[in-house]
């Protein structure tokens, strides 16, 4: 990856007009409106990705310098799908404190903040705190993009098995960044009958021992009062969503009803092996590049992010989202089969698909507070 | 200003080369023995240009968005001329502490920052506290860019006035960034007699309202003495040195010794007018594109960071500044004339000389300790 400039610089005028002293009347421009910085700088078409190195693909806590190359990769595909400058920013702390401050310091050089491979529960408050405190969006794509991506497929899913989301009985196995996300998005999008399991078993009102962000779940999700282990979460699920990085025994699926779907998502060793997977569900959707229905976040990320910056979102709501999922979807809408209920992870229609979804959902949406450069821009 | 990917991503087998699964196993080495990250990913050619906009140009305390364009312009150049990845970090914090903290924990995403547009006397402490905290080198460009360029002209300059540097009587009018930079760097470069003047006067011991900076000062400057103002300091002086942002009475000048220099070098308005310069010395420069010798950082920056980088030094010493300032006068040694005493901020040949200038001084320092990861580069 490298910087390339966007102007030539070959003789002294060039100079003078690049930097100084030139480039002093853009910067009086831009301190007597602010909001001048997103046309007349690279900030508009910019963001950063943040990580502390603390939850870095299954390769876990491997800290700031290792985790360069995972952001490095993220930041190509920025570019190459949503022609987003991204610039790798890999933090020497691990303290959410000093996290929140750090970014908050640099913010003022990006239009967008992605957070990337921090592990929970640190994430949710990392991500909470940045979002209510910047003026530009937050998003921890971990959380809301494999989130996206999920309800996506599940949306295709669905209308292949001919069925409803919000009737699907569903079982999220995994409550940390991804499973917690997942889990709010699809009641968001629609789903009904929600039922998350961590480690220590089913998720519900009676037990002891959950973070705050899991307890937050426990008033939407597991609407029947189930209680038990992932086998007794199954029994009579038609979907499984595996976020766990776990693996789960083949005789706990025996209870589900057949015919729903299983995405088995931990890479690179999914939670159930897809040959396994295919014997009780008509769709099977994983992780891996090598098997068919690759659930990859490459789909939402570069879209999304292009589209906040091009309607100048100030946050990434759920609508917004939704409106990203439901645009990844589309793309394939009308070819659906079990193999291929998502697109390539390489389909140039996805990200200018999702990208126009996620602005026209920005404008609509009161919560997502639309900057004063937008008006600039639209004046000029 | 734009990131650009040095790699194609146009299969699977890309994707998954470039992001999961493939990257794991350059984190993995890269956990294992953290050197590998200058090899393996960018940040072996990529710095920060990091800011918290409190003294931009002429502009002054603009802040951190407003002077984004000017970190941009600088990265353009750093580009250009020193194939540095160069990423503008405008810092929404004017706190010296809570800048050395921002800095330290973004610092493994880069191989060096560049400190700029850093008001005096903060840029001082945030420097030498980064200087003395960070693995990487540490340059704030307002001092060491400026001093470096002005040894450079004014080498060129005694020997066209067939001079000795050691002789020169020399007045610096400023005591900012880079008026004690350039002192600094003029008596490490073999300058004798030095003599700086402040707002306020002359800086001799008998002042008591010094900040730490300026005392630094007395015990190796003003050799003889001197007290009162810059007329005072410039009775019998070869060179003055205009650093101050102010103006100097032309009446001040009568003193000065006949033959000698004025660098004026106050932008966009010189301390003193270039043809009333010419008057009482034979060498005239400013920081001016349009008039002869202009005493522009471009000279310095990109080569001094390429050659840090490329000798993986950890610091920038003394010798390798004064390196740098000789290899910049190198390149127009042959054809010196009064008008052009160094070269133009677009000759292509400076940076590489540079370059090579200072990585060379850097092997040869010891203080200039080099880390493991050249090792490693070397031996591959």
């Amino acid at each position: 990856m490298a910087i390339r400039s966007t102007v030539a610089l070959s003789s002294r005028d060039d100079l003078a007009l690049a930097y100084t002293p030139g480039v002093a009347r853009v910067c009086e421009a831009i301190a007597e409106e602010p909001a001048l910085a997103r046309e007349y700088t690279w900030v508009g078409h910019t963001v950063a990705v943040v990580t502390d190195g603390s939850a870095v693909l299954g390769l876990g806590n491997i800290g700031p310098r290792a985790a360069l190359p995972v952001m490095e990769g993220k930041a190509v595909l920025f570019k190459q799908f949503g022609g987003v400058n991204a610039v790798p920013i890999c933090l020497d702390t691990q303290d959410p404190d000093e996290i929140v401050r750090t970014v908050t310091a640099l913010a003022p050089s990006f239009g967008g903040i992605n957070l990337e491979d921090i592990s929970a529960p640190r994430c949710f408050e990392i991500e909470r705190r940045l979002d209510e405190t910047l003026p530009i969006p937050v998003f921890h794509d971990d959380q809301h993009g494999t989130a996206i991506v999920v309800l996506a497929a599940l949306t295709n899913a669905a209308a292949l098995l001919g069925r409803k989301l919000g009737d699907l009985r569903i079982v999220v196995s995994g409550a940390g960044a991804a499973g917690v996300a997942v889990t709010r998005m699809l009641l968001a999008g629609g789903a009904g009958d929600v039922t998350v399991v961590d480690s220590r078993g089913v998720i519900h009102a009676g037990r002891d021992d959950l973070n705050s962000e899991k307890r937050s779940l426990v008033d939407v999700t597991n609407p029947r009062g189930v209680s038990g282990g992932i086998a007794d979460a199954l029994q009579g699920a038609d979907v499984l969503i595996g976020v766990s990085g776990g693996t789960i025994d083949e005789s706990a699926l025996a209870g589900m009803t057949p015919g729903g779907a299983i995405f088995a998502l931990a890479n690179p060793h999914p939670e159930v092996d897809p040959a396994v997977a295919g014997r009780y569900a008509s769709v099977v959707a994983t992780g891996r590049s090598d098997y068919p229905n690759q659930i990859n976040n490459v789909l939402a990320f570069p879209g999304v992010f292009r589209g906040a910056l091009d309607a100048g979102a100030s946050t990434i709501t759920d609508a917004m989202k939704i409106a990203a999922a439901r645009a990844i979807a589309n793309v394939v809408a009308d070819s659906v089969t079990p193999d291929a209920i998502v697109p390539s992870p390489l389909d140039p229609r996805v990200a200018p698909a999702v990208a126009a979804a996620v602005a026209e959902a920005a404008q609509g949406q009161p919560e997502a507070v639309l900057r004063p450069a937008v008006a600039v821009a639209e004046a000029a």
